[in-house]
């Protein structure tokens, strides 16, 4: 499979060992960065890893910072990524078949590697379930526009 | 402090066991729904939630559906908003010190009560540490435009 897996530097040592190990069962991976252990903004690396795989560019993404949460939240600033931020197999396992997630966030200082590899594995293996999630799913590529966004159209609104 | 929260069916009963005590605690809490036991779709209660918290309508707000993940996805689209997914407190205190998150998300089936009641907890007593984590949450704040919602500059892009 055609995976994407980007970090910040709290999670560069992590993201090594996992890239390593996904190519070793036969993954062609993408790594996006960063690529030392200089201190770096996650969102970057979110936003790098989100445009990857909304591109094409790879089936499925992984996104890695201390505790999953920064990098899980700049992903899903992208409507065409669903991230989902888990730190044990049944929620990786969920996130693809209730939420057709294709982005898996995990945090490199609360993970450790072997859960790390359960909850990859548990995401590479699980398909979508479809049927009554996939109305939900459609609605996550929709978002409303955010009011802060809008054209205002009216003055004084009270708060 | 000002709260709302927002949830879909599968997590219709511990948003009021969740709701109720926090307005035990001295929270004024908005419950935005949904109200009821019957299928519903979590991406309408995640913005009808985050819409609430990007206006200032709440301060902190509480994102609640089955595994947590497609409402946590859902709530952050709008990039006003930092949702965090959790399932222990750690990293409720890390998602408000170090992400100045302002939705924490919770998975009924996943978390129990008690736990959830902790999260909650440690994230409405944290503040953020602010500093190198500013610029940071700044960058959360302004994602690019996705690719997908991009006015088309050359044509023939190869992939």
């Amino acid at each position: 499979m055609k995976l994407a897996i980007a970090s910040d530097h709290a999670a560069f040592a992590l993201k090594a060992e996992l890239a390593a190990w996904l190519r070793d069962e036969g993954h062609e991976v993408s790594d996006l960065g960063t690529h030392g252990e200089a201190s770096v903004d996650y969102p970057d690396y979110g936003y790098i890893l989100a445009d990857a795989v909304a591109r094409g560019e790879a089936a499925l993404g992984v996104a890695l910072c201390g505790s999953g949460i920064g990098i899980s939240i700049a992903a899903n600033r992208n409507p065409a990524v669903r991230c989902a931020l888990v730190s044990e197999p049944l929620s990786a396992t969920l996130a693809r078949s209730h939420n057709d997630a294709n982005v898996i966030a995990l945090g490199a200082r609360l993970t450790g590697i072997e859960m790390a590899k359960a909850c990859i594995a548990a995401f590479l293996t699980t398909e979508f379930l479809g049927g009554r999630h996939g109305g939900r799913v459609d609605k996550l590529s929709h978002p409303p526009l955010p009011a802060a966004q809008s054209e205002p159209t009216s003055a004084g609104v009270p708060a």
